[in-house]
């Protein structure tokens, strides 16, 4: 970087430099909010001037030793530009072991945290990956190679997160190092070049982006100023211990080192794991995955939280759930299907529930004998989910553990799951809950509140965060759920619930044009409106199958399975009405 | 649905009856075509008076039977209603065998095809799934049961493409029965229950929706019409040989019908073996999949081709891309990643090629030393799918090459590669190709002409369909693929050719923030703008590692595999700027 004729020039380095080591002075002022405020105020400028000085010492460094004495280490550090083909053995820190000791190894990672010891020594924290980090060592030798004092300099004054490749020799530290995760080795290094700089100041140190985030409101924007406030302790060295964690609009203002932070990237991982697991047990159990449509004609799933758009002469709309869509390959033969993807939902609530668009984990199957088929689906896959990520992300869920302290998922063991009727679970609701439950209705949906209280009284009773609840009043559940035949007040469709919140929703829907057609217009919509009849058409147009399904929402179930605060936590780009960036 | 009250009256059964068998009848008339729309008309009304007729007579049977004879297996037929439970072994034609000659199984499926023969006996083709067929047989027993006269006469008037349970025994026909994929068994039907019943008249026939799709031309509407004058020789018998095939508008008119066809299955089966070898191979080369958002809030990926929207009180827009997304994830520290989702493209274009809402699979990786090793990650993963489609799809294959017929598609061996750079192909195009290429230049871009008879030559040259065209001119690429240090008019990124078409771009990217932001400029765009400042502001916000990747269409490169047609033959719901539907 030093060479780079575009490097911005430090301003007035001598004056910014002697403030440097005064950053604990202070007199006792008006209130301690202020006090702090200018404290952090000030230490961000010192710790600017700070690098600036260094800066400004290192090019004068390099100078001197430029006209005095050779720098016979100078092939062995600097740019990108510089960097010669490192020759050593390419070693990932995970598979770092003893038959490495005394070895010459090739690494790349960000600058976590570096300390120079004196003018001969440095210390710098490499982070390879996640929290895969090790200790490395520049030591200026005698005689000036393989590294040099101005090596040493140079290598120290390097910003944090710049992204450099290194050549180093591969030790045992004389106690372990406790501020890495490869605590017993540290690399010796012999080459480094800077392939990508760090930015001067972080908008968001990797610090801070591994702590809890603060909170999740996104109406108090000002988001430049927020993000660089909150993050004024974490710049100067990651080991400050009780650094306070950022505001979610700072980590969305700094999508890169938010992602660079370990419990972001366990979150993903388990995330997708989740992905996976579910198309893995569904295929071995003969469903075929398809891709449902995300532009659709018709608002025809509930019209107000619908996106519309112009689409050429026409209007789109984007597809709310892949309902129709999963029914239409049932109808066109495909007997058990499942589908993975973006939904979107209009709705203008700002909470840490809501996003505008989300992941759905739809399936659809046909039926042979009972809709209780569905449920013994849907239960299944999800048990094998949760039974799964318990032990193949059991190192994902400690590290989110570690920032979001969760008691374990209780879920049932295999022939003991929790199965209420809509009917016994208000019957729980109205004998054992709270006051102001006692006169709830069997015709009624349940509010958030009851099926919080509800979920509750599960867990005491049954020891289970996750159950299911079957059998919902027909008022509650949308045209195309299948109505008992015993008792048309209530329908073949059911929720499942994940610590108290509704993760699922699914049931047996109407394969018979006729009874589609008269439920439709009980529910007082137009059966020839458009995308409604298109719909009736299908069934109209062959013999469909009974069939049932539901869909899961992905975000819901990692958030919840880990008890974050937020699903905004668990997508990779969250949605809502105030944002759409990164 | 004969005992059903709703079921609507035949109108007028003995007058419409009387030209039933007169169908074939027919003056020297004025014009071929208008006589052909005379005979399709009469055909087709003949077809609904002789269902008319059936269906009359079979209730005045039923309500003689009812009155003089008692009907014995009245238990063993009927509407989804009477369906009694049927207790015989499940078994799945793709799963018949010996072990099941002469025992009672349990089916379900759609009838395919039926034909009476004399008062006593039908024949009905029951399809499972897929092109999975067999023969049933009703015969009716000189004492009335398991099989009566009513019951044969019954299932034989049963609308075509009804959903039916059956019991009945396994037994070996006479001769094979050529007519059905399971030709070595048949079944001799003992309980026959309507569990959803079929159209009087088919909308398009199952005959006819295995069929090639005539013509692709969206424009001339009126579908409704079109639908059922193609469909008109498939209603009655399946085995009709010569029935012609309907247009893509007829198809997506009838969406269960276009699915039920086996050639749409055995393609949507490999679009989605395509997608997971995709993830296969990746993430056995230590990928992370993630999730692109579709709803973006600047245009920033060229702008005329965007969706706008409306959201809450700002704009949105649908993702081009997952481009940047890719990026941010390797600089959030991901390593190596790919996303599999849909991507959008306002683009007005009415062909064959063209979608506005596609399927992309894309993948991002840190480039250790050359930007080679993505074009080798990206030539892997292809020839990987290739290659694996080959092997695990052979039937699939089979079936839509038994529709529409193509060629083995040819592709290298390991070792055998082939990548010419951009100039190498001017160059050929100059000495091998048409005379109008003869002076094109190494720094304009390619032409869909030009790439055609590129594709040509090197499947003359070198034998292969799949092939990489490396070292584009930089006028010819985004703003963000890396020019190359040694020459900066070429850029290092590349486009891949399945059958002299693109399937893939890719490239490195730039990774420096003031190298990114000069070529904006350069580009002309300013980087200040929406969507662009927040991208670069990516790379200054921290040290990103040297990268590349590419994206794939993965509709193409289905269609081109299989050389369909048109690229909507391989999406399960194909959008263009005049359909949204189904």
């Amino acid at each position: 970087m030093a060479d780079k004729p575009t490097e911005p020039a430090p301003e007035n380095p001598p004056a910014a430099a002697a403030p440097a080591g005064g950053e604990e002075g202070g007199e006792a002022g008006p209130s301690k909010k202020a006090l702090k405020k200018a404290e952090a105020k000030a230490k961000k400028e010192a710790e600017k001037a700070k690098r600036a000085a260094e800066h400004a010492e290192k090019q004068a460094a390099a100078k001197a030793a430029a006209g005095n004495t050779e720098d016979l280490a100078k092939d062995n550090y600097g740019p990108e530009t510089k960097a010669t083909k490192v020759d050593a053995e390419r070693v990932h820190l995970k598979d770092l072991g003893e038959q490495h000791l005394g070895k010459t190894i090739k690494l790349r990672g960000w600058i976590q945290n570096s300390r120079m010891q004196g003018a001969k020594m440095c210390f710098v924290e490499i982070r390879e990956e996640r929290n895969w980090a090790i200790q490395g060592v520049l030591a200026a030798s005698a005689e000036g190679k393989p590294v040099s004092r101005q090596m040493v300099k140079w290598a120290g004054g390097l910003n944090l997160e710049g992204f450099v490749l290194l050549e180093g020799r591969v030790e045992k530290p004389l106690d372990p190092v406790k501020s890495v995760r490869v605590s017993g080795y540290e690399l010796h290094i012999t080459k480094c070049y800077l392939i990508s700089p760090g930015p001067e100041v972080l908008g968001m140190t990797f610090a801070v982006a591994n702590k809890a985030v603060t909170n999740f409101d996104d109406e108090d924007a000002a988001p430049a100023a927020t993000g660089v406030e909150e993050v004024k302790d974490g710049v100067a060295n990651l080991s400050v211990e009780g650094v306070a964690g950022a505001s979610m609009i700072t980590h969305l203002n700094n999508p890169a080192m938010h992602k660079r932070a370990p419990v972001q990237q366990a979150i993903a991982d388990i995330r997708m794991v989740t992905r996976k697991l579910f198309a893995e047990y569904l295929e071995a159990r003969g469903f075929n995955q398809f891709e449902p449509p995300c532009l659709i004609g018709a608002a025809s799933e509930g019209g107000s939280n619908v996106f519309g758009m112009t689409y050429f002469d026409k209007q789109a709309y984007l597809a709310q759930s892949p309902q129709f869509y999963k029914q239409y390959e049932i109808a066109g033969g495909r007997k058990r299907v499942f589908s993975i993807g973006p939904v979107f939902r209009a709705e203008n609530s700002n909470t840490p529930r809501h996003m505008t668009e989300f992941t759905g984990l739809d399936l659809e199957m046909e039926i042979e004998e009972s809709y209780t088929e569905v449920i013994d689906m849907l239960e299944g896959v999800l048990l094998f989910i949760l039974r799964n990520l318990r032990e193949k992300c059991a190192d994902q869920i400690a590290i989110v553990r570690s920032v979001y302290p969760s008691e374990d998922f209780a879920f049932p063991e295999p022939g003991k799951e929790v199965r209420l009727t809509f009917a016994e679970g208000q019957a729980l609701l109205r004998a054992e809950g709270p006051e102001e439950f006692r006169n709830v209705t069997d015709h009624e949906d349940m509010s958030t509140a009851q099926e919080k209280a509800l979920g509750a009284l599960v867990r005491k009773k049954y020891g289970t965060d996750f159950y299911v609840l079957d059998k919902f009043p027909q008022e509650a559940r949308p045209f195309y759920a299948l109505e008992d035949p015993e008792n048309p007040e209530i329908t073949r469709s059911f929720d499942f619930m994940m610590r108290n919140q509704e993760i699922l929703s699914g049931g047996q829907r109407i394969h018979d044009p006729k009874v589609l057609e008269a439920r439709i217009r009980r529910k007082g919509i137009d059966p020839n409106s458009p995308g409604i009849k298109e719909y009736v058409d299908v069934f109209r147009s062959c013999g469909v199958p009974p069939h049932g399904g539901g869909g899961i929402g992905l975000d819901r179930v990692v958030a919840w399975f880990l008890n974050l605060p937020s699903v905004h936590l668990a997508s990779f780009y969250p949605r809502t009405p105030k944002r759409l960036a990164p």
